[in-house]
């Protein structure tokens, strides 16, 4: 088990999130690659309200930071990829290798993530503003495109060059983002490749480590305290 | 002018677009970044309709792939990376200067441009359906907030770490997505940011090239031929 409160890398999460966003937050991508890199890590657990000079460490307000002795870094897709030099599991070490690999990172957060996190938007943020109700089949349309051409990439491969990388690490996560539709479910082979990633055991350590937290952190109803 | 049609670096690119996306098109990023690296390439031109057969090389249907003699990728976050990698003028050699810049990449890529794009998307491509007319304001707000945590953040500094990197390179392409609005200039050390680096030279070829293309390629209007 990678956390360990005397390691040297360390990452920020929350300490608690409400249920939509549980086993979503982004420090599960920072956990995941730690896991199969076989990294020791410890939290620094956030409340989701921030001390203001959190903004010096991640401008975006957001979750993870990382850092080692090496480096002090924000953007999942950064760190996922930082971590992932350090082991051939995550990252294969020829050019052509290490390259289809991370395009496959910034494919997943810049040609993918955007169109299911604003489907995602609308179904939790937004659900009942009239503009969100108007726009969802299109959102809906424009999510199912980005999983088709990701699905007729894959084929019947296992992943998405061949061997498991960085690029699918992050591109599972991103899925993960349409949990409380049917949509990708309607690409069987993109379901087969989401519940490969998901039984993946660093995976699984990751995902419990991150609901632990939370379980522990779980706000008392009004009144329990009295 | 590293424009070569005998360079051994390849990308692709539109022959021709219509005007709102002349010089925000994504080939402008890898020529932008070839420009800084002083390496020639040379450009396969794509008609709109791509060939069914393009979706093996660029899964999303998009411009612009990439290739050398040793690596054939896609999505510009992972080229202007690659090409980062061939000289310091765009990425450090030192891990931590070196992640810093390519944090500052995905960051542009991941937590700005999806705000910044969906803005675009509601003032061209939606413009007039009703839902994105409800939303503009709340969209504009949104794109708001990802210029001032990057505002803030760069406070008085010439470039996000200090000196230029590819982070820069791809975070001033992506505040571009808003010139028709008057969004970045509401935050003076944006503005001149972005003019800072639409002023590089490296940029101002890059631009240029990419614009010729399209004068070159102007379709003729109705019946021009007869």
């Amino acid at each position: 088990m990678p956390v360990n409160p005397n390691a040297s890398i360390e990452i920020t999460a929350f300490r608690w999130v409400p249920e939509f966003a549980q086993g979503l937050v982004r420090d599960l991508r920072a956990r995941w690659a730690l896991e199969e890199a076989g990294l020791d890590y410890r939290v620094r657990l956030l409340d989701q309200q921030r001390p203001p000079e959190y903004l010096l460490e991640q401008p975006f307000d957001q979750v993870p930071c990382f850092s080692d002795s090496e480096v002090k870094i924000f953007e999942t897709g950064a760190i996922v990829q930082y971590i992932g030099e350090q082991t051939e599991v995550l990252l294969p070490r020829d050019a052509q290798g290490r390259y289809r690999a991370i395009q496959w990172t910034y494919a997943a957060l810049n040609s993918v993530e955007p169109s299911l996190l604003q489907l995602l938007l609308i179904d939790v943020f937004y659900k009942g503003e009239e503009w969100a109700t108007l726009r969802r089949a299109g959102a809906e349309d424009a999510a199912r495109l980005k999983l088709r051409r990701v699905s007729e990439w894959l084929g019947d491969a296992e992943w998405l060059e061949g061997r498991f990388t960085i690029g699918d690490l992050v591109m599972v996560t991103v899925f993960r983002f349409l949990r409380h539709t049917g949509l990708v479910a309607e690409f069987p082979n993109l379901a087969a490749y989401v519940k490969r990633g998901e039984a993946r055991p660093p995976f699984q350590r990751a995902l419990s480590d991150q609901l632990a937290v939370f379980t522990a952190n779980q706000p008392q109803p009004e009144g329990a305290a009295a």
